[in-house]
């Protein structure tokens, strides 16, 4: 697209309804603060100017929207006049003489790239105003599209509608675009005359077609403009946008058992082939490649799964983690900056941070890498094709050769050379009878305690 | 409200489509029998005696619907002989002359105060009897509710209905207010010449009005009504509670990735921006306080979770655990009858039982509170800011001092002072390419069992 | 059912829309390969001969299909013309006058015994071709069944229809039932005179009536006729299964608080009485006994947990465990191949692999049995009423002897006589002030690493 582009994103709401400490649009949906969804829309529809109109939490909202591809410039609305007003918070960058503002909102962020560009086509086609529409069931309250030949003609509040007007289900999601040339005129002859004296954006359709300009409205599925005003709409937006990357992952060839039951994050990468069984939560950061199993009740987090690897169930894949070709990962186990060779498996109860485990190597259940004395981390190096015994610490800063074995029950603090094993454990010793005198004592304890 | 009021609670259903050995409003809701429940909203519509209908399991329920401000007399049904025979099981109490009798019903347990104090104030408003009635889209089987100039004429069943009567879609809930004067004379006067020869309570509309006495009906939604037959409704019953809890909730300011995968109990206290993820789980008994966050997998009971304190993921807070402020407990961890104090961390495969544990104390991976001895359980003490190395089992009694250090793989036996180091641990002995021959005599075995 | 009857089951579909390796008939729902699912209700309709039509994956598609009870012959489907040309696959089969053929689909797994009783059963009533349709909201796309007189007069195709035809809302299925004797006829006569230049199966409805034959249309439920084309419609069909398993659970006396969260397997067995908490995942093999409790985040595989036993939260139980009356697994616990006696407690961080343990033993937090060398697996032996202490590891092969007890943290490498007491573990030492100094080295060399 030739055309130069300015977004004006509105994300000063006070958003009292969300009982929050934080802004609206700070609050995430998979992962990410709701405020970057919108400029990653943005940025896909070929945008690459923002004005951010920030209230609350200003700092923290620019912040947020800095993603790769825009520059961002945020204006402070100082005062609560209506969405007319917010963007003309906006003046300075509108009045450089864009070819196109598109006015979109920190709080609607499931928008998608389709209708915002139509929106700009229409500008492009000779229209001063295009507005996003949408149609519904449940038109009760919101603005009807009213069109003649092809044009808007006008948005009619519900209140001023006629009993046809109110019959129309096409509506104003608030979304719209301006032709940049004309903008700072049409927004500054909007009117504060009504009865709560705001400036409303939505006039600048009669303003420009007051002016012999032409508006129009292009539509967007319903499901796309979903607001966020408390947390059980957040709570919506999320569902709708978990529902939309699950599908379309399945589509591209991965097996989800019960999606509705799989939360991605924003970046979750999983290639075809790859099965997810129910109840699996991806954090920030994961890539999962062909072939591999995620089983149930696994938690991963800015973790690379190789072709073949098998997570879960239970497992706990932390940042840094790297599972390689065909290792496994085990219930109960905790993984963090960690690369587990080909073939390994660290299947049971075991914690492993900050280590490497060498191809082929097996971990035994229990076993813990100590990797942290209190103030430092250290680092475990096992080699390929060692062997950890069940219930073994191995204490931090330490490597175990290629080949290795180490028994249950110990305590490693010292290297151990390749093809080595290593001990560390007490003798046991068996005392005959004992267990009856440990019984006796107990019970008298007990009995002691009930009289006391 | 001035005016006394019984309530009369049906509560003897034989419930054999439950199939269950106890009986159907003992079944659980929210983790609370779905009695309880009734009885709950009964105490919140400002009534305070109640004549409880019982049958199976008889005392089992009386002391299931005991909750505070509640009086409760139980009155056994006999026979089944339909609602009105049931009801005039509590003959007496309703003797005893409350201006309003209130029916409801043991396995309706969603019903909200809203309608049963409208069905009241109908009476009040001089009404002999107000039925409690709801809109549905599927109206076939229930008995209609005709209305005429504001009166309620009649409760016509669906086999005598017309064309038109069938067309109505405002049914009977079966819930109803009864004027308290009257009760006995209209309830006696019931018969039951009818196919099934049971003695209906919906009769007294009819009853009321042949006697010059006047009726009328307040609505309730559909859903409130839900009654429970068997267990797929009563997991209908679950569902629709815990929809309406999280709801609320998130209403007010706790924030909820999914909130389909969250269950609540019945006493579950969420603070505003308290975060939940998915898939967890509240028992009984918790609170959590104001900036904690519940990562997914937890599961909760019993447990104060104080403000800015981390759970899970993969977490089992148990009966008796404080969380202070800013305390961490993570993954694959257990903690029981425990105070974990201000951001002390418990955050791997961890079990702590009957302990307490020092603000800033950090407890390692593995660490296990040796609480049992097979008859009595005992308590570990650990003191601020100390430092419990890796899979170490502390055998309780004992106690470790602030700014102690028990090095990784130890048994702890006895007390350890503040800032001193305990260790119960083997030296670590190597023995050189030892792992090749025990790798060998492996193999040799496993050959030997194929030939066997 | 007297008459003779061949299915013809259709699994060749190139399914590239799956995006998978792996032919589509082959991808699982609860567990079993779909194919499995259609054998299944062919069984149970009473049919045992069954000519499949196989493409891609021929091998492996006709071993998932061969289930007790079915003969099962493959037949190549060498080129794509059509399902009229798919069904001659089995040209063979047919010609050896069955008196019934009934055509299904591979990847139509939810179909019922009911549909394709009444489609054979129109067979024996004289009808040549019995066609099994369904009313649905969205015929679009479907062909039409347009019936006389009670019967089925034609299928038209959504491009041949009129518009009262449109309005039509029972539709084509694609399975159907065909006289067996006139079978190999009536397909021979099906043309492929048409746009894609394919014979198709449904023609055979207007062929038999041009030779006067008589022909009908039995009703089926849409959802049982819904089929998988991509992984999202796998996912549905998944869910679909589920959830009509879960509600006859429920309706058979099983509680599940959120059945949604509750996945079961094809072969699962629950009793009456059982408890099923949210999020618990029933892989193949397992049975529940009354009255047992499933917790919360539970993963069972190859399990018998017996009655009044107790499962989880956060456990997992392999394939080969058998829980005795009354028996506990807890929390992070794993158990394989493992029997757990009467009342035997294995309540935290445990594993338990290949190993008997008596009744009323108490494992403790944290025990390990130590199964695996490196190369083999071997037996732990537990007697009864014997107490294993906190983060113990029993080296197997080893044997612990009733009443016997061993001390916390120990490694257990030889047996332990009934009533005796085993310890393998170090005597502590107490270091004096040396926390202090460790704390200070560590301090040191965090500094040093800054500088560096």
């Amino acid at each position: 697209m030739e055309r130069s582009c300015l977004a004006v994103i509105l994300a000063a709401g006070e958003s009292t309804r969300m009982k929050s400490s934080m802004s609206k649009v700070l609050h995430p949906v998979a992962n990410r603060p709701m405020i970057a969804h919108v400029m990653d829309v943005v940025a896909r529809t070929g945008i690459s100017s923002v004005a951010l109109i920030v209230g609350r939490n200003a700092d923290e909202v620019a912040k947020a929207a800095g993603i790769d591809g825009i520059t961002v410039e945020p204006y402070l609305q100082k005062e609560r006049l209506g969405t007319g007003n917010a963007v003309l918070a906006a003046r300075e960058a509108i009045g450089r003489g864009y070819d196109d503002i598109l006015v979109a909102y920190g709080d609607v962020p499931l928008i998608t790239e389709g209708p915002l560009r139509a929106a700009r086509e229409g500008l492009a086609a000779g229209n001063d105003v295009v507005v996003i529409g949408f149609h519904t069931d449940r038109p009760t309250g919101y603005g009807r599209l009213l069109v003649e030949n092809g044009e808007l003609v006008a948005i009619r509040e519900e209140k001023d509608a006629s009993e046809a007007e109110r019959a129309v289900t096409w509506c104003n999601s608030g979304l719209m675009a301006i032709n940049g040339r004309k903008a700072l005129d049409l927004l500054g002859r909007i009117g504060n005359d009504n009865a709560k004296g705001e400036f409303y954006l939505t006039d600048v359709v009669e303003i420009a077609r007051s002016l012999g300009g032409r508006t129009n409205a292009v539509d967007a599925p319903e499901d796309e403009l979903t607001g966020c005003n408390n947390r059980a709409e957040l709570a919506v937006i999320e569902r709708m946008w978990q529902e939309r990357r699950r599908h379309a992952m399945m589509l591209a060839g991965v097996s989800m058992i019960a999606p509705e039951t799989v939360f991605l994050s924003h970046d979750t990468t999983i290639a075809q082939d790859v099965v997810i069984e129910p109840n699996v939560v991806f954090g920030p950061g994961v890539t999962v490649e062909t072939g591999a199993v995620i089983h149930a009740f696994s938690h991963l987090e800015g973790a690379d799964v190789k072709a073949g690897a098998t997570v879960g169930p239970f497992a706990r894949l932390r940042p840094g983690t790297d599972l390689a070709e065909g290792a496994k990962v085990g219930n109960f186990c905790e993984v963090k900056n960690a690369e587990i060779g080909a073939g390994a498996k660290v299947n049971h109860l075991t914690y492993i941070g900050d280590a490497f485990i060498g191809a082929g190597s097996n971990i035994g259940a229990g076993t813990i890498t100590c990797n942290y004395d209190g103030v430092n981390k250290h680092i475990t190096r096992i080699g390929e094709n060692s062997f950890i015994g069940s219930n073994s610490a191995l204490v931090a800063p330490v490597s175990i050769g290629d080949g290795a074995y180490v028994a249950s029950g110990s305590v490693i603090t010292e290297d151990v050379p390749a093809d080595a094993l290593a001990l560390g454990r007490a003798r046991q010793e068996t005392k005959l009878e004992r267990a009856k005198i440990i019984r006796e004592r107990a019970l008298a304890f007990k009995a002691a305690k009930k009289k006391a």
